[in-house]
């Protein structure tokens, strides 16, 4: 690895709204300033790419944010060299001499590399002024005829002379109207963008048909487009898009393509989507949350929890050092739980799961519309093999899976890990904060604001495990040597999003399905009552704590993440750049003056990849989709969050990184199988949070099963089993028996089991059992139904709209018939004769 | 619907082997007999389709092949004489005028059709003999330069000069070659068919391209051979495919392909994949069936029921009539049970999920191998709008959901009908049948075999219905007014498919998850005991009966509609068809001899779709994975079927029916998601079984919970409630009380309830909650888990192999390589000066 080259590629298109290209020029407007930056000497050709090169300290810094994919286009080119310098360093040699050798070795790779591009057909300038020390530019001019041929190649879908005007659909004329008028102010101001409905009709860029391209300047023009810098679109992006004070307007999605490429235009895009559809989410998460606030009066159970006249005596909660207590004390936490666990959660978390099934599918559409308007119907994403690792699976002949097998077993070690290393980080803080009150005065309110405090340090850890996990996936992957760019990439994903998903939800799972639960299942048949009284939940189920939990972390990971991780790093990294090239900052906005726009943006933050804010957001789709019984405010934070999250990295593409090579992409890949994936987890997760963790199923149990009136009344004393204290184990006896002022006998504990004084005591009472297997029909109703309405749902929504289906044909007819009347005025066809008339029955064509 | 003319399309490749084309007769062969039929009267041109018109009796009998397609393209043609008409009916006229005038109609309407035709520039010729009464045939011929404006339009793929040759995988050529030493004698043998690994590199067609192609002649032909006769694959097919003594061997896949297009080439490959894995399917079907035999002496339950010391008096298994019974005579069903009901079922069960998920997945590998190998990795199917429903979406202007509104309710009705039918049809053939033997001397063994007479009558009923569904859906179907074929076609197939699934399976369905449940559940909490014996599985559970069910319902319909239905009718229609052109039996052989060969194939049978061959194999996947918990050797029965069902679809479309139309697919379409709709179905119906059909939860959980020693001792005892014969409501008393021979005063049912003498006599026990539980644990369990495994197997095996992958790239570059060195044969590039040696690197286009 430490053989590379450091050559950099700055692309042309860079972040500030200063620079002009060439083809302005041409088209006559005034030159001034540093429009020339990217002209050649002669002032002819216009510059479409710049690489850099270190000039003096070869060894010191990699660049940081090399790419793989541009390490190895390095590599490939000074193979025939690296070999030679293998062989001399097994021939021996001094580290010193290895040293000089190495960096004239680099010259010659670079030359050889320059060689190889001018032969591709490629014009090559070097800039010589060479103001910024240690770095060396070299710039790029790609002439037309290369263009064509790469246009060609790539099947590149050209406009043509024709336009296609979509037909309106009659019925939804009005509505659509109406719609468009309503929505104006929410659309972003970009002055002259192409509207949808007419489009001009493309075709897969062929040199033969040039004639038939839209204007051959023009499509010259439109070419370059996608490499240029055009000055105004920047201008627009700055002004509509990066913006917050645009927070309520849709995005300028065809111009963010237009600039950043496609493969950005559909991050926006989804995230986008996403946001609008979290609207929906949230409004109905709120509904669901103002049902709990207002019913908790009407509730009849937390009425009895808080009804002193009920004075029941609970059971210490640990052993030794907790005392009796009074049930009334868990009044406010009652209360509390039932704002998150009402009738309305059952129902919100099958509209959640519904409404990701949604989200997935009014994604596809889009994807598709877009796929549409952007050409992309008929593009194939090619598998670019890794040439970094290519010549390293051609060294080591046969890389089986056994080479690979210490990177999974790591991997495996380190899942393991990763799970209890959030369950036991939970524990500890959990503990540490406990202990600190756990002096007889402990009430169960306070409790609260205890566990907060415990869940603030325990989301600390878990944001710093994150960067650390990111950093030992990427590790492993490279260990695992995959053979293509998107095999590389496709295994760090999976691997960062396992880590980082099991680092931010170990703790929650455990919270949902553990504890509690092992509590009081030690006791087995015929043997005596051994009651030990291990951390548990409050009264009303895990619920409550579940709640904490998932509020602080999500909370805590947006705003540290967003704030501190996303602003600050950045504009740390660039000055220590500035730095390390030895110019004092006083210096600086004179030599920024000086500087041609390249050299500036030199110093800008290179692009790495989207896969971070990728990550970032499908981390979040978990919070809002996986717990969503517990916490209906999820959307709602989700969605305040990601109102900033567009805005903050609409600026960070605008203004703080360089211009990325813009890249075509028909979908968002892998992120949707995770997508996917969670979503279809929502669905049982929530089924057994809601069976398990919530209190619905022996609510409904006792309601219809047990209940002498059918109301609530008498639940809570249904749920509470007797414990006689003289059955205390020994040293099992709280310390403080007459805390209560009274002395007790006989104290109540939450389970489903039989009396003292009862044949079997503290046997499993039928009742158990009963409510066990509502519970677990529960889960199975739920879970099959919810996805037979999601399947349902995929079903009926068609994933291509049907406008679109309706314009792809007519487009290709329209098509059809154009190169026909281009065809005839060409050649001389002889069977048709009237052909202005009778077209061609299009359905024989079909055939 | 009574307007379309009758124009009947015959494709001119034919099915006996002996018409020969005009293009072998340029390429020098002799001539001789009929091969002049397929030419123009001057010899020099080959005729690629033959139309068929009645030239007399115009009104008499649609024919009754027609497919819509057919139908829509003589309507559309037809439009303007149809207004016309309808025009003249409102203005008046009698039934007499208008049925002359609709003659003369028609005449237009074809010599209009056949005008377009002949502005298309095709070249048509009618055959003047008219040697069958009342049938025309139009031949017609399309030139080579409408050939080729129509391939480039289709973008079509042709081989050009160039072939490729696959690069051997190393470490994998021992293997291969040892594989194909051992399935060499499996090979059909077809002579010098291409070798997969070398192949013709391809490109779309394009005109201009033209010198590309592997050779200009050659490639005429090709074209055309996608059309026209081949003698040899037809013979090579007749004796390699068509045949029963090849029942072991592979199916000439690429030239079945080639002679039948791709739609059916698919087909056919999809039938041998499917047959191919029923092989692993079966054998481990057979294993777990041979496992329940050599263990059923060891199942300590059936021991117990058949030991006569145990001497259980059993309560009346019916009201009045029936009697006492010793537990003994349950005996021989209780052993029989053992054999699909062992432990080996489960793990079966899992299996049986995890094939299907591996078939799927083997599928789309197969389907992609397919689809490189016969060039169709970049083509896409278009929606062809069937025109004769779009003539009445034109008139009716919106056609809204609530214009379909009758029809989805007449489904849905037609739905809930095919459900209570096929349960009423059961009960009443069940309750005839025993009624027949239920005299008191009736054996608890003997009624298997009265059962299984019920279960006969039962299937026939099925199939006649299947009949009666299939016409059903398709009028439902063209109710619905569907705008484009594909949308036709899916909605038929969809709604066949519901009514054809339910109409088989709801019988089954009952048996399996409600005969028996509600026999029981009639007592309420605190209410005297009603106990009414409503008719009830055996003892060991429905699965027995369920086996009978299966095995019978599977077996009567692949038999009868194979046979009866597959080969007889086709024969029934085509004698109908001679009768109907009156020509005597007698004279048929001397005139066969004289008839031209597309004069006799007018005879054969048309080709309708191969929705039915689909319909028929779905269905059977659905016997095999759905119950498979119940009966182990579906798998088995399927196999057997399928081997000799390819020889007769084989049989039928080399020899029997008219050559269908050559059609392009990618995939098999809805089939497909059909098929994984049942495999995610069979995952839950199958847990479903397990868990509460079979005995298995019960005994776990007593082996685990109840039983003193930890074996299954006493295991029937437990299952067995008590009931005081005293407790008898009035009129429920057996009439013969005393038919054991003995007084009973305490008999046992199979149930969990507490005894007569307990705090609450009858009402369910804890043991039953807690096996409720069991079953419902067990559901969810495995449900997810083997939920979980097939998406894990849908994961790890990629959909698309590593080979082709690769092969696929390796193949374009080797285009691009052979496009540039010919474009530097016919243009001067100044930037390739040296290009043989320094090819452009790869990875600068592909950016």
């Amino acid at each position: 690895m430490g053989k590379q080259l450091k050559i950099t590629f700055i692309h042309l298109a860079d972040a500030s709204p200063n620079s002009r290209c060439c083809l302005n020029l041409k088209a006559g407007e005034a030159a001034s300033g540093d429009q020339h930056d990217l002209c050649s000497k002669d002032g002819q050709k216009h510059m479409d790419y710049i690489l850099t090169y270190s000039t003096k300290k070869l060894f010191s810094d990699l660049h940081p944010s090399l790419s793989l994919k541009e390490k190895t286009c390095c590599l490939s080119c000074c193979q025939p060299c690296a070999r030679d310098q293998s062989l001399r360093k097994y021939h021996g040699g001094t580290q010193k001499q290895s040293l000089r050798s190495q960096e004239e070795e680099k010259v010659l790779c670079r030359e050889e590399f320059e060689d190889n591009l001018k032969k591709m057909g490629l014009h090559l300038e070097k800039d010589e002024s060479n103001r910024i020390s240690g770095v060396g530019f070299l710039k790029i001019h790609a002439p037309w005829d290369i263009l064509c041929r790469e246009a060609e190649f790539l099947k590149l879908k050209m406009p043509t002379k024709e336009f296609y005007q979509a037909t309106p659909q009659h019925k939804m004329r009005k509505l659509n109207a109406f719609f468009k008028r309503i929505t104006a102010p929410l659309l972003p101001n970009v002055g002259d963008t192409e509207t949808e409905d007419i489009k001009k009709v493309c075709y897969p860029f062929s040199r033969e048909k040039l004639h038939l391209s839209h204007s051959t300047y023009y499509s010259t023009v439109c070419m370059q487009c996608r490499t240029l810098t055009v000055n105004l679109f920047l201008q627009v992006l700055y002004r509509e898009w990066a913006s917050y004070s645009n927070f309520y307007k849709y995005q300028p999605i065809s111009l963010i393509r237009k600039y950043f490429g496609e493969k950005i235009g559909l991050y926006f895009a989804w995230l986008g989507l996403y946001t609008q559809m979290l609207i929906f989410a949230a409004i109905v998460g709120v509904l669901v949350f103002l049902y709990g606030c207002i019913t908790v009066d009407d509730d009849i159970p937390s009425m009895e929890i808080c009804d002193k006249r009920n004075n029941i005596t609970m059971c210490p909660l640990c052993d030794k050092s907790c005392s009796y207590w009074k049930l009334t004390m868990a009044c406010g936490t009652a209360r509390a739980s039932h704002l998150f666990d009402s009738t309305a959660t059952v129902l919100f978390s099958i509209f959640m799961a519904l409404w990701a099934a949604m989200f997935m599918e009014s994604w596809k559409r889009r994807q598709m519309r877009l796929n549409y308007m952007w050409d992309l119907t008929n593009f194939e994403e090619e598998e670019v093999s890794n040439e970094y690792f290519a010549a390293l699976h051609a060294k080591a002949a046969k890389l089986t899976w056994r080479d690979r097998m210490p990177a999974y077993m790591t991997f495996i070690f380190l899942m393991t890990f990763a799970i209890l290393f959030g369950v036991i980080i939970y524990r500890v803080t959990t503990q540490a904060s406990l202990q600190m009150s756990s002096m007889p005065s402990i009430r169960a309110n306070v409790r609260l604001t205890v566990k907060s405090t415990a869940v603030i340090i325990n989301v600390v850890v878990i944001l710093i495990l994150d960067e650390v996990y990111s950093k030992i996936a990427r590790w492993l992957t490279i260990l695992e040597v995959p053979k293509t760019d998107k095999s590389f990439e496709q295994r760090l994903i999976l691997k960062t999003f396992i880590l980082k998903f099991l680092n931010a939800f170990s703790p929650i799972f455990y919270i949902a399905f553990i504890r509690g639960k092992t509590a009081n299942t030690a006791s087995s048949y015929g043997v005596l009552f051994k009651q030990s009284f291990s951390p548990q939940c409050a009264h009303t189920g895990c619920l409550m704590e579940l709640c904490i939990q998932l509020s602080i972390t999500m909370l805590g990971k947006q705003l540290i993440q967003n704030n501190l991780f996303e602003i600050g790093i950045p504009k740390l990294k660039k000055l220590i750049r500035r730095i390390k090239t030895k110019r004092a900052p006083v210096q600086e906005e004179q030599d920024d003056k000086d500087l041609k726009r390249y050299e500036a943006d030199f110093f800008l933050e290179p692009f790495v990849s989207l896969n971070p804010e990728y990550m970032e957001m499908i981390i979040q789709f978990g919070f809002v989709t996986l717990f969503v019984a517990s916490f209906p405010l999820a959307p709602l934070f989700a969605l305040l969050n990601n109102v900033i999250e567009i805005r903050l990295d609409a600026k960070k593409f605008v203004a703080e990184l360089r211009r990325p090579v813009a890249a075509r992409a028909k979908d968002i890949g892998i992120w949707y199988n995770l997508l996917r994936g969670i979503s279809k987890a929502a669905i049982i997760v929530n089924a057994f949070v809601i069976a398990f963790t919530s209190d619905f199923i022996p609510r409904l149990v006792y309601q219809y099963g047990y209940s002498p009136d059918g109301t609530m009344h008498g639940f809570i004393n249904h749920t509470l089993s007797y414990f006689n204290v003289s059955h205390f184990q020994a040293e099992t006896h709280p310390l403080q028996p007459l805390h209560l002022g009274y002395k007790v006998e006989v104290c109540r504990y939450k389970d489903y089991r039989m009396a003292p004084w009862s044949f079997n005591p503290y046997d499993i009472s039928k009742v158990y059992w009963a409510i066990l297997a509502g519970r677990l029909a529960f889960v199975i109703i739920f879970q099959n139904v919810v996805m037979l309405l999601s399947d349902f749902v995929d079903w009926v929504i068609p994933d291509i709209p049907k406008e679109i289906i309706t314009r792809i044909y007519e487009e290709k007819m329209q098509m059809v018939e154009f190169f026909m009347r281009e065809e005839h005025s060409l050649y001389s066809m002889p069977m048709l004769d009237n052909q202005d008339e009778n077209r061609p029955t299009p359905q024989l064509r079909r055939s």
